[in-house]
């Protein structure tokens, strides 16, 4: 099978969550390189919640992907052959490879990993983009100084997981939502969150976090959406500010929870502010070095969640929406 | 009836929209002034949409009126018989007056008007709290530049119809929305408006917003809440502020509507901020003079909506919530 290109395209839409049933496996003969192109093999591939946008009716302000064409998917990847420059067979590359296990590409849209900075496993999570939009989603966005208190939603995930680990590098007091008390204690025990909710053992969300925020939320951090979001904005502190991240609980419905309590943004001076990380693509240098150097003295940590096989990436991305995942998710296609 | 103050407490507390029913009007004797306080004859009182809220169970963040109080609202008066420092009959003052036509009050809540800066008239709308609620929220909280499309809701209000005034001086478009063809023409005609959309003639709010903002909508200036925030959200430009200063059409509601889009806030790296203008009092002298100078050069009206007589006040309230005013709504108490 050396030079097959296993692939994985959409075949039908999904309403609600995104599985095996909605995808057709197919076997292609792998395609030399043309100029500017590289031929690579998949190591690993990223499973994010985005993705279930992109393969919704109406994804809003990316391309959706077409029935029949290849998932897109960011991964990581070695270089089989290139007729690219600055690139050559063995180097490990990052990019949109797409759920294919040896995709041909223009070495334009790929970025060469520097392996001093992180292990491609780091480059995956900490440093990679899940790394980055934990740093500029809760520092430029979030606007956290020390001492407030943090509440991360999605908290055991693969941002909200960094996202809790820089309050408390930042000298905030850092509280995570999670689902499962498993979840839970690892958020407290080994990321050293201050406390940890399990959301789904809390009848009243909303009175679990004043309980756990006696002076108020200061920077929410919100990858969930919703009901979720609903609370914590009757939770936050005057001058309160609300990071959308992400709304991984209404991204499968047809039709998203109404926020009754925006009202409360009045007296409370508060914000809500939505943010891509794409936009920070001329500072990615700036956090990769800050993520890597926390990473290397031992004070940030990531959990990967590594399941196997290209096959495999369906169920992954169902895994995701079902809360079945901790850390950060991906599945390992080759050594 | 010299000697007489007449008051207006809060005999029930409304479920929905405030009327008369819920006031009981009484005659009291004035008070003298003891030292440190001024005896006044009320002139203007102002109808504020945020007098429902303190008049609900649960207001939030400002102090309830209780049943039996005099009802709290701000208000121009004459000073009758004065025992503080700086303030002598004749001065006319701002201030918490309250709905009564004589009270005796601590002069250090009043504030002496300016008359150099505006006319009582002016003083009671567009260099009051009324302006600076403008002046601050669509310049710093929304920060408006030159060139981009401005959507004010409640636009024929107290505060909505400076807002628009201010986006055009700023070289904004600026589009409208008011309840009724009269309110609409009056914003394009007499404020010079770019556009104006009559809501209530509109089955579809978001769509009738995407044909007058067919760039987007830089900043939304709300003073409504409820469906129209979300049909404004929908529009929003990339990089799009919402400022939140009030909620009139959800404040009369016990179950307010659930905003369901706020997802499209990350796609759009949109902000939702709300603001109380108190916070800037330290700037208040620079909103005043701006506001002052624009409407001496006549760049800048305000529409006052008088109606007459301390008891028409808990009237006047219910039609504010009925959409019943254009501009800013006061009570006349005395010349």
């Amino acid at each position: 099978m050396r030079n097959a290109n296993r692939v994985l395209t959409l075949a039908a839409r999904p309403t609600g969550f995104a599985g095996p049933e909605h995808f057709t496996a197919a076997t292609h003969p792998t395609r030399a390189p043309e100029p500017g192109e590289v031929r690579l093999e998949t190591l690993y591939l990223s499973i994010d919640p985005a993705m279930r946008v992109w393969i919704s009716e109406n994804p809003g302000y990316v391309q959706r992907i077409e029935i029949g064409d290849i998932m897109r998917a960011g991964g990581i990847a070695r270089v089989v052959e290139s007729r690219a420059d600055g690139l050559a067979p063995g180097d490990l590359v990052w990019g949109q490879l797409g759920w294919q296990s040896a995709p041909t590409l223009r070495a334009a849209g790929l970025e060469k990993l520097d392996l001093g900075l992180g292990t491609p496993e780091n480059w995956l999570g900490l440093i990679g983009i899940t790394g980055l939009t934990a740093y500029f989603g809760v520092r430029d966005i979030g606007g956290i100084r020390a001492g407030e208190t943090l509440l991360v939603s999605g908290a055991a995930g693969a941002v909200g997981q960094i996202v809790g680990q820089i309050g408390k590098l930042e000298a905030c007091r850092v509280v995570g939502l999670a689902g499962g008390a498993d979840k839970c204690r690892r958020l407290v025990d080994d990321l050293g969150f201050d406390a940890a909710i399990d959301y789904k053992a809390e009848p009243d969300l909303a009175a679990a976090i004043a309980r756990a925020c006696p002076g108020g939320v200061d920077v929410f951090f919100d990858n969930v959406g919703g009901e979720t979001l609903e609370a914590a904005i009757g939770a936050l502190a005057i001058g309160g500010r609300v990071v959308i991240c992400g709304r991984i609980s209404q991204t499968s419905l047809a039709v998203p929870y109404g926020v009754k309590n925006l009202g409360l943004l009045i007296g409370r001076r508060a914000r809500i502010q939505g943010f891509v990380v794409s936009d920070f693509a001329a500072r990615f240098d700036e956090g990769r070095h800050w993520l890597a150097t926390q990473a290397k003295a031992g004070r940030l940590q990531q959990k990967l969640h590594v399941i196997s096989g290209l096959e495999s990436a369906p169920h992954g991305l169902g895994m995701l929406f079902r809360g079945e995942n901790t850390g950060k998710l991906v599945v390992h296609v080759a050594d």
